[in-house]
């Protein structure tokens, strides 16, 4: 991204909502807005940074004055205000700076998924003419449509992604523990790009059946499923992928659900396309699991994926989006079996000539069998 | 922690506080009341867990149906409710168990400062007669005395944190990066114990006037300063340590920053004892950097440290919490000179027989200095 597409994306979505201004509070939009992310967005909440957006003015860039040099150095934003921590709240200076640029009776947009009750009542008694609108869908509709330099990145992130845990399942071995994995995942992805890591979920035997199982001390064994779902950081974007491999010998019934869950995967991916809504995804891929007899339960079959890891649209029963192009998804099947959970997951862009799958570095046809 | 500390404590902040119920939704009061923290609770915010506490009955702990079976293998909650995720709304299922366990009348304790405006709003309109109070405060008070295991386990974080920084210093050579140093350091701190990064600034050169710089490339060279302000996990508590070093040959003008830095730090410990307010330590650090010519501008000087990375109390000029015994800070005066930023962050449990600085592994009273 760059400040001029943002801000022409912002002028676009405060016009089409008449909006006076929009305010971007979460890590993620503001990192999408001032194009820089400061740690203690996430490490310390109540230190709130925000982003006002207006049709014609300079976009105003409010945060610490802890966090201000760094800001200065990194955001493609210019007008910095800080605030003092413990001295001013955050939105008193928000409310000041809306006053300012003569918004005190404005329609302003909030994102009221991330303004925390105390935050949002501060703001309304500091700016009691204003009229206070949720917003969060106008940052989610304006995120959803990725650029080419986004999708450039996030495609090279997933397929280093994968290649990574190509590698460290080549590289597993009977008696290894979870952490031993989980470690080399880590290597391998750090060695092909990968910054700092998001979720490395790894699980084998027992702690299989837990969806989002850190990685222990259990040693991998013969006959068992080992699942990982693994992310780490390029830039300001995220990687995601999830694979279920077989510590050898694989059990016919393994092989089995895998070759199902694959090819019903592969369908879903491949209904794709832009003007199918986000909900028939879902549902086309549900209806592929109720003609098996794997146990298909999860409330989404993917999500969106960028700065933020679960974005929207979301492949789910109730979001109605329809796909557009240049939209990326995470394709996310998983099901329950008596092995364990097994689990895949794919990129995918939305283009106009169909879907393009972005992270297989290698062969997930077939089961990948450990020690054989 | 344990289940039946916890439940004593929910008991007597309910009674005290007149409520009937009190509701856990933050990451940290949800792993202090549950005993368990799963990790969607941050990369996936919407996807809220909440902990029901009330004066006689059994708590209730609502989570996610994908997360069902890790809290039924790891929390000490056994009364456990799932919401499917997209078709109902966290804070729906909460309003259902309130109205069974016979509270939609009733003042119901809410984390004002986490649960955000839309769940809020959606709250209030399930449970039209209820009286939502802000209970934030109630939350911090229960969590600021620590419990003995507590104070055991994060000292032996500190000091193993502190260990690995004076490990990897020691190794530091010039010429290596700050890249390399981060890297030193994780596994010097993995190696004692620490399992998950929370965060490593590391910074020299110029990025170092950034106060959460992430290491780069920039190569150790003679004269500069080197800090680091780092951090990972315990189990579900945190570490945290800042330190300053120099790469040799150290000027006159930085070791003698130093030697006041670190004199002004003892002093301000020194002073922590039982009764004295967060704000009167804060405002006693604040008076002696006014004695010198160091430029002293940040708006806080410590922090209460646990499951949370920042908890209250905090050591800052509008907290007039009186210190208890049990209560564990980090403190972590730091100062802004023409060769960078100095800081420097140290553990001190409050005891009745004075302040006990859990986290010196060897001797910081004079500057380390790498290269000489």
């Amino acid at each position: 991204m760059s400040k001029d597409e943002v801000v022409a994306k912002a002028r676009a979505a405060v016009e089409a909502n008449h909006l006076d201004a929009l305010v971007a509070s979460s890590p993620e939009n503001v990192c999408y807005t001032a194009g820089t992310f400061f740690i203690t967005q996430k490490s310390v909440p109540d230190r709130l940074g925000l982003v006002v957006l207006t049709s014609q003015q300079e976009p105003v860039f409010i945060l610490c004055t802890i966090e201000e040099n760094s800001a200065r150095a990194e955001s493609w934003l210019s007008n910095i205000r800080g605030y003092k921590e413990h001295a001013e709240k955050p939105v008193q200076l928000l409310a000041q700076v809306l006053t300012e640029m003569g918004m005190q009776r404005g329609r302003i947009g909030i994102e009221t998924r991330h303004l925390v009750q105390r935050d949002y009542a501060a703001l309304q008694e500091a700016l009691p003419h204003a009229e206070l609108v949720p917003a969060d869908e106008v940052f989610d509709h304006m995120r959803a449509v990725k650029t080419p330099a986004e999708i450039k990145i996030l495609g090279k992130a997933a397929f280093a992604t994968d290649a990574a845990i190509r590698a460290a399942f080549g590289r597993a071995k009977l008696g290894m523990t979870e952490q031993d994995v989980a470690l080399m995942l880590v290597t391998e992805c750090r060695s092909r790009g990968g910054e700092k890591t998001v979720h490395v979920v790894l699980a084998t035997g027992a702690s299989n059946h837990k969806v989002h199982a850190e990685p222990g001390d259990t040693q991998l064994a013969p006959g068992s499923v080992l699942r990982t779902d693994f992310g780490m950081t390029w830039g300001h974007y995220n990687s995601d992928v999830a694979r279920t491999a077989f510590i050898g010998p694989i059990k016919p019934r393994q092989a089995s659900a895998y070759n199902t869950l694959e090819k019903i995967h592969q369908k879903t991916m491949a209904s794709m396309r832009p003007g199918v809504r986000a909900s028939d995804v879902f549902k086309l891929c549900a209806a592929e699991f109720e003609q098996t007899d794997l146990d298909f339960w999860v409330p989404h079959v993917g999500h969106s994926l960028g700065i933020g890891l679960h974005e929207k649209p979301m492949l789910q029963p109730y979001d109605h989006t329809p796909l557009e192009a240049g939209m990326v998804f995470m394709v996310e099947p998983a099901i329950t079996t008596e092995d364990g959970l097994y689990h895949t997951e794919d990129m995918v862009e939305v283009t106009e000539d169909g879907p393009r799958i972005l992270s297989r570095s290698g062969d997930w046809s077939h089961p990948f069998v450990i020690n054989e």
